[in-house]
């Protein structure tokens, strides 16, 4: 892929991992909007989800597309640039910059299955490497969907002194069994692949991309409802090349429209993205429970505990049509905020669009993210 | 596979298909239990579901595991083998002995890739022509669970007269954009696996076995519901095999419970079932719409009209936590019934289990079963 070199910052210290083991020299890349304030006091971080990248409200470089929150950040948009400095980061473990299983360990050869196994707690770890960086102590806000929920909770609840407020949108504090399993089937699709070849395929000719689109369809299914699949495709039938009325084939070519939207979810997202890279997020997503990470000696973690050092206003965020991260799990973080008796707020938009919601056209959410963060 | 010959009754005249293709001397593998009454009306047909075969409550001759009913169907069992003659029998473009991808065409190859695409109509077309040959005019009951609810609710709409009740299972009347998706990604993982190799690996030392368990593994977690899989594995982890409690690996081992029941789950899969009726069987229950196959000239059919000739009793049953065809599906069907005229009884049962719920321990189910077709 060529395509312009993103902005980073090298990290002076080692990065320690929940693992045991560190990152050395781990880069982070960003793109920041907006100016910041002199006093450093309007900074807002946005963390990206399993996916997502540092491509905020940017141009992404290998897409084309774009920023994939672009109608949420911008001048007098709800994250405003005008007012706020906005920063979003690749995670550590992801291929768009950061550092990851793509990049060079040290005899310079990719990492690629040698990339230790990372956390939650890790991206957060490093993103906070990126503020002390940039000399920014406490942002206004920590925000994300998804797994960038999970890293705005990890943030709250392991560096509670370096935000103010915390908006939480379509997301959980655990993965569930099912969510587990989903990731598990994705996994095993690129791990099936012989051009996985082990993770080695970097100065290969064939890549595992039949494996990661796979991964990549499995996974688009459990971010979008079955009222939006039923509305958006339903049954219908692809129209033909000649653009007449599409019949059934009575063959294996992509009968269905949501047979054709799907493939092309699917090769979409191999131009843009890494196997390893894929593994290891999901790896971390999985891991995560952040209850766990506050247990007692006794184990058996409570939620609030994870927030009792805390001093932020929270604000989460769930949709009705989300069976990802169903409201209900939403609902677990807020009772443990109420239980840490930290200040939360709390709303379930209806949408159409499933986990999705967060990245679609759902007016609501731009008034409550607007909302949370001048209040 | 070296494994006991299943019985099975070659079809004396061509069998028709959907494509407008026809199967010449099409195999049909069942097995009986019971009795056939002199006057044949003691018949009961159990139709199997995607991944079923005949051996319904017979050990399987791969597996060596109890028929697949064996809890429904035998002596004083629910489907009472003392009262009932039951037949069970592959469906055309399965593996366990009826005509499929890996039977031999006339050319003495295996079909593989030119095997006609079939339908839940041209499996039904294949058991009225094991009925014909086993002389039985009239059923006295149509049972059958999923893709087995699809099969019995077909025959009734496409031959009225051959059955007095049909009983259908957590099953639905036309496959959904979501049912489509799931099985594509599952298609997909088995045409991207190179020892597929267009469908002809019969004769290859390598079978595509790397993606029929992925797409096992996609479609089972459909099969469990979110609560089930929460209260069976949850975030538990596995024990070492040292027997010590387990810990997080932080590599890529099956860490948690869930990922090695997944495991398991396809690999297991892959020892009885063939690749190729894999994409059959899902691309028939894709193509599943009764209400299409009954519309009028200008399309949009109507469910009711394919039930308006039927002169059965109607039985439907959906279960609470199954979200592959939820509960919504069989109330549909049931409106369609009542606007048809048609004696239907409709219940709703409360199992933690998921789709799968059919094929488990419910009581209730027993109850309604048992009832049903003693009434």
């Amino acid at each position: 892929m060529s395509v312009r070199k993103p902005t980073t910052l090298t990290l002076p210290v080692p990065l320690p991992l929940d693992s045991g083991q560190a990152l050395d020299a781990a880069q982070i890349a960003y793109e920041s909007y907006g100016e910041l304030a002199a006093d450093k006091s309007n900074a807002i971080l946005v963390c990206h989800a399993l996916t997502g990248d540092q491509y905020l409200a940017s141009t992404h470089p290998v897409t084309g597309k774009p920023g994939w929150w672009d109608r949420m950040v911008g001048p007098g948009k709800p994250i405003d640039t005008a007012r706020y400095f906005v920063i979003c980061a690749n995670v550590i473990g992801s291929c768009l910059g950061s550092t990851g299983p793509a990049s060079p360990a040290a005899d310079g050869k990719p990492y690629a299955m040698r990339f230790p196994v990372i956390t939650i707690r890790d991206m957060v770890r490093g993103l906070v490497g990126l503020l002390d960086g940039l000399g920014i102590e406490r942002l206004h806000a920590v925000v994300g969907g998804s797994m960038g929920g999970m890293q705005a909770l990890s943030l709250a609840a392991n560096f509670p002194g370096r935000t103010e407020r915390v908006l939480a949108i379509a997301t959980t504090a655990r993965h569930s069994a099912q969510n587990i399993a989903f990731h598990e089937v994705g996994r095993q699709a690129i791990m099936a692949d012989p051009a996985w070849a082990g993770g080695d395929y970097y100065a290969s000719s064939k890549q595992p991309d039949a494996g990661l689109a796979v991964a990549r369809m499995a996974a688009h299914i459990t971010y979008l409802s079955e009222e939006g699949l039923t509305e958006k495709f339903g049954r219908r039938l692809q129209d033909r090349p000649d653009g007449s009325a599409g019949e059934k084939s009575f063959g294996f070519d992509a009968d269905f429209q949501v047979e054709s939207y799907l493939r092309y979810q699917g090769s979409g997202f191999t131009r843009r993205f890494d196997a390893n890279s894929y593994l290891y997020i999901t790896r971390a997503m999985d891991y995560f429970d952040l209850a766990e990470e506050f247990a007692g000696e006794q184990g058996g973690g409570q939620l609030a505990a994870a927030f009792a050092g805390s001093s932020a206003r929270f604000c989460l965020v769930s949709f009705d049509t989300d069976w990802l991260y169903p409201t209900a799990e939403s609902r677990h973080i807020v009772h443990a905020l109420n239980a840490a008796g930290a200040p939360v707020s709390f709303v379930e938009l209806s949408a159409p669009y499933g986990h999705d919601s967060f990245l679609l056209d759902v007016p609501p959410l731009d008034r409550v993210v607007r909302g949370f963060l001048g209040g």
